[in-house]
């Protein structure tokens, strides 16, 4: 049977190239610490230095990769809840040998990654786990309110720790909003699923943001596959999808808009299938990282 | 007299590029939402929902620049603080006017920038601003603690929060810390320096990491610009810095290392020319703003 | 309202780096054509010289704006089918006015993309009206079997002829084959849906290729979206259809696999919601396009 | 002596650059079948499965090797005629070891390049081999229309279909055709080729657009290498080409426009060096292969 | 009638392309100098310091119109001798009018491609003018030893210093020489001629590497179209040449290897048809400009 | 201790990537070169024919490196003089494995670099050497009159030279100039630098131009690191910075303008503690490099 790992999910050619732009971002000429250390081979480690869930992985090693080093052997699988890690106990997370000025010339770009991308996964692990914990069933699910350009970590992140990453881009699902009916010039949404079904095809889902009962019915009539419920109080929301569901057994609901870690909770309710939150990347906390060269290896 | 504006440190084409590849990253096939709102034209507003330092501007046009929009039109100059806006009172900071479809297409990418930057310069100013009220005169400065591929982004946001860069990358000063000694295979920092010298040219500075006046004094002596004390206290480092300036006027020390909006006032010292913190980026809150079409412009 | 127009749903960045891409396939280092026209400014026509659907005009606008030309002017709407067109009968669809060695560096190029896009679009509509004067109500859906490269335009293609685009690549939409259920280690598909479901998030599809009821029917409760009949007989296919729909009615059925425009119209029945034919794109014959300079515009 | 291998004269660069374009193209963000399968090593086989000549090796090994991927181990050589390949009795011309998920990553794309580069091969052949039967021994020569940057596969495609790829674009031949003299102001070609052959330089050739005997004998006499006959009959165009050879023993003489399978032979006199054809490439039918996981390799 | 300019040779495309490596080159992140001068609209004069032909203005061009800046005004045409420049008397060549802080960013890209672009012309012109004077009507040509990256800038100071280019690359002629025919494993060029036919097709020249009047006429024979005698004294040559013309009077003879501007006149007789000199281009001197801001345009 | 080798400075994406737009730009289309040698492996020998320090290494180890091949195995070390060389001496300083088209692909390629790049870091070891025998213990220092596209190789070539690069591009140090006082709107330099200051932040040294000792002493006053005596006699400049020392004895004095390898020796003296040459790099001679294949490795 296949081992389940998320880096299978991943471009390989896509990732290299995310390596080798970000090596770039940090040498744009000489590297003259380089010059100082050589190419002696040496060991390092790689540290945590705060709890948290490892993630990041493949990026590391692609930068590694891209540099001609080998692989950074890990001493635990990537998605690890390291809780025993902090600034005074720091936990050895992976050892990597190779050329000394190569190995330093790397440093600052994997411990980047990792510290961004392991904040993201951890944030969405705790609260994951809490909604769980409190028997919710749902999805718990992120948006594309992302840094520009590192997108693919940060989702990747997201996945790491356990939630969903709602569409990726503006191509992957269809998202229609107020400000799309207000310029369409339609007067309801009614009328506009059908001409947006038309041009997506069938492999392609559609979203509808409505605040009503009125408009999540007229859009689960005309084929929209998913409400989200924007701005609502989690009890109002929770009443438009018993309606809902009585008559459109299948869509699902997400509940979005102003959901923080304080309030997510209120919403752990059967009546939502999905609870999106832009927080858990947006301004989301990082996890400490730091990396030594070792005298014996 | 030159109206001293940071968007002239720009380099054009490359905020171009970054541009580009945020909007494939946001719309990797094809966009049928663009197709529900055509593009008749439309006017919408930005606005900032949180208090904070605005910052991003040359991004955001460039953003829309490379779309083919019309520049924004920006109610405040870049740099402003606006204190009153909420998420009850959101304030207009921009407004923007084309082709619907095209407008939206950006919105999401704008919204991300403005919300990064804009976080990055609120804490640089807001730290920066406490430590002029305790009549400190040095630098308050970021690190290379960066989001891979965003960080000309994120050391502007530093900028415009009157922060200090800190080099830009590996390139631009010399920073030589304990793996670069003990790699070296050099007793001491003493005979690194003249060697580092000989290859980086009269045009680079050279910053020794120490953690006791006796490293340090021994960079300065053998031709360091910079000190940079690592994890002391801010105490001991003051007793340093008095010590090492006796001898070396000119020298500059930098307080480095676990230095969090907690303990940085420690800091505010005479003796410290320089306070870094990764924080000021990594990790850092963000701003909220959002976008809206408006029916009547 | 909104006027509905599928150049809308390309990504302005994305169409301008193909155009970038196809010029500079055109001309490796000089053009010493160029140099016996100059810049004088002429016109040009553009003949459609076979009948077919127009295809492909957002791209000819893009070459043509990344060589400094300003836009040509289109005689007719994209999607229209040129009846009259013959190598004899030559039809204008469009002029363009601009110097004579860019009008004419751009001309295989332009010429190129018109033939292959409305082509691809000609063949879309010629099958699609059949199978409507049939009265069937499925979908027509071309498959990934395309140009390496220049997917875009081909599926753009698709669409401009009324067809479904189908799936846009291996992120838009999981399907899952016998080469997975083999590989994956399950014994059937039962098992792997919810693993995928886990991963993909609440915004993607899944479709199962199945040659059977039993498996259409484990894929189905396991929660596939669509099943893929693959290799199946128009009449059987009908059959599992009928069988399958009776418990899950929300699901779709594709017919593929083999189908071609001789044996098409035998999947024209109501148990089927998709036909997927790859030869919409895959050796699909070209419409034949000219341009001429003309002596008095 | 050197085993003359077509592979030879391509740029590795190159075709590594545009497996990786190919790549991003089929996975624009995450591959959720790879999280399916996982890494597992498998082997798949290659199935031909229409007669048809062999071609695109090449390209086929750059996407495996830009994945990471042992290169397949090809059955036949590039360029082999298989003439028993049918839907119902596929050929395996090649095997392919390595990870699960990197194999089905490739899938698709290389099955379109081998599609569309046999089937440009076979057709090239099949006209190429009846014109040597007819003891015809010039060249039949393709065209640059081609699809948009596709064309390395495609020309390439006419090589191992032993045919001509005319001149690769326009900066490795000077073609004049009617709209160079029109827009030059020259009153004919004779005073237009002297300036060309000025800028062009020695290593260039110079091919002419002719329709009548008088204007080719003006190019040949002004320095043209060669004469293209364009939409002059198979017998007028001989009569021209015997007139001019008898005073310009050395100059060629290309047929083209409006050439295609049906008629082609009609040229098939020692009175033309050149035959071209565009329908060689475009709008070419494609040759049919699939690929399959094996369990016991 | 078309006015004849180099500058349309180029593809607009390729050389926007140049620019922005260029202009990336020297602002590898901030440009503070560009704070200091701000956006204010000045006015700068370009100087030529050195007596020379002016060469690169539509690099010059592309540098600008890529930062936004409206194109410079030229006082001289592309290829003007300024005969009169000195470093105490600077000539005006061009002014150029737009933001400070965008004319001081391309400064040094657009004076470092006028050096050496122009350095180029005045070499080729130079010797050309002198071989005219001579009487000589062969063709100056400069070979492929280039500044790698470079090529296009310095092909094209060869035209405007009207020599030729020579082939452009290893794609846009055939030329073999003693490494090939050893390697190949032939015994002599003749059998190789007709291998290398068949694959480059009739649009392509070959020319031959040839030491004696055996090897040559041997390939001559074989279809080579020109014959590089390399490392063959100019008395020696000429009677090969003379011998080989009376058997194959279109052939075309080079003079290559060792020639510099003290011997290349020896070559100055009719039998050679091209004298090729690397030093056209490789170590030739630059010529000296400068910029300057003025205060009252 | 470390092997200081100055290859350790270069970063390894960039130096490949440079290798593969060198590659393409000698290759547009196809080698068929290539196709005459195939792929049968065989020994090359890299010669230097002409005096002069060594430099490049790097650079066609990655070009090799990027075609598949193995590394050259150098006979002597970067910056070796190789003083007996010359076009009848011949020297050895390399030799390649690898098949034999690829090899040949990469010949003229390498050779350029090498060229280039060993004719920098000769002229700078020439000049240097004797400014050393001098007695001067200043630093001679190239300029950014380079070759746009190939800084890199170039500043590379003068570190081997043992020269000093000067600033690397406009972001590694701020220079003020004439035009930057002029354009700022200030009277002098000593208001600019406080505002430079503010924004370059403390990693950043400020070089300022100057002609007089008035404004040398105001720009050091206010800040700067570095006067750039411009265009000042030797005599005069000494006196300059005699007295400027006396009043700051940290300050750096650099001449420059005018500066050739005529009169640079008059400028080595202890008052100045940098030289910059512009000729070091621009029109720089070249030295010889040649390779042939041998029979019998």
């Amino acid at each position: 049977m296949a081992n389940y790992n998320l880096k299978n999910i991943l471009n390989p050619i896509k990732i290299k190239e995310l390596a080798r732009t970000w090596i770039n971002e940090d040498v744009s000429s000489f590297d003259i610490q380089g010059f100082v250390v050589g190419d002696t081979p040496v060991t390092a480690i790689i540290y945590c230095k705060q709890e948290g869930i490892l993630a990041g992985f493949p990026f590391v090693q692609a930068v590694f990769e891209e540099l001609g080093v080998n692989p950074p052997k890990f001493e635990y699988d990537e998605g690890t809840f390291i809780n025993e890690a902090s600034s005074n106990n720091k936990i050895k997370i992976a050892s990597v040998h190779g050329p000394a000025r190569l190995i330093l010339l790397a440093e600052r770009t994997i411990l980047n990654v990792l510290s961004r991308c392991s904040g993201i996964a951890t944030k969405c692990h705790r609260i994951g786990t809490k909604l769980k914990e409190m028997s919710w069933n749902g999805r718990l699910a992120a948006t594309r309110k992302t840094t520009p350009g590192f997108r693919m970590v940060e989702k990747y992140g997201v996945l790491v720790g356990q939630a969903d990453t709602h569409r990726y881009d503006l191509s992957t699902m269809i998202m229609l909003k107020d400000n799309h009916v207000k310029i369409s010039g339609h007067e309801n949404i009614a009328t506009i699923v059908p001409v947006v079904k038309k041009c997506a095809g069938f492999s392609c889902r559609i979203e509808v943001e409505c605040s009503s009962f009125e408009d999540a019915h007229q859009a689960a009539e005309a084929g929209a596959n998913i409400i989200m419920l924007d701005n609502v109080s989690a009890i109002q929301g929770a009443e438009i999808s018993r309606n809902l569901r009585s008559k459109h057994p299948s869509i699902l609901i997400e509940a979005s808009g102003g959901i923080t870690e304080t309030n997510v909770y209120e919403y752990a309710r059967p009546e939502y299938d999905i609870i999106s939150m832009s927080s858990l990347i947006q301004g989301c906390p990082s996890v400490d990282f730091s990396m030594k060269i070792i005298e014996n290896p």
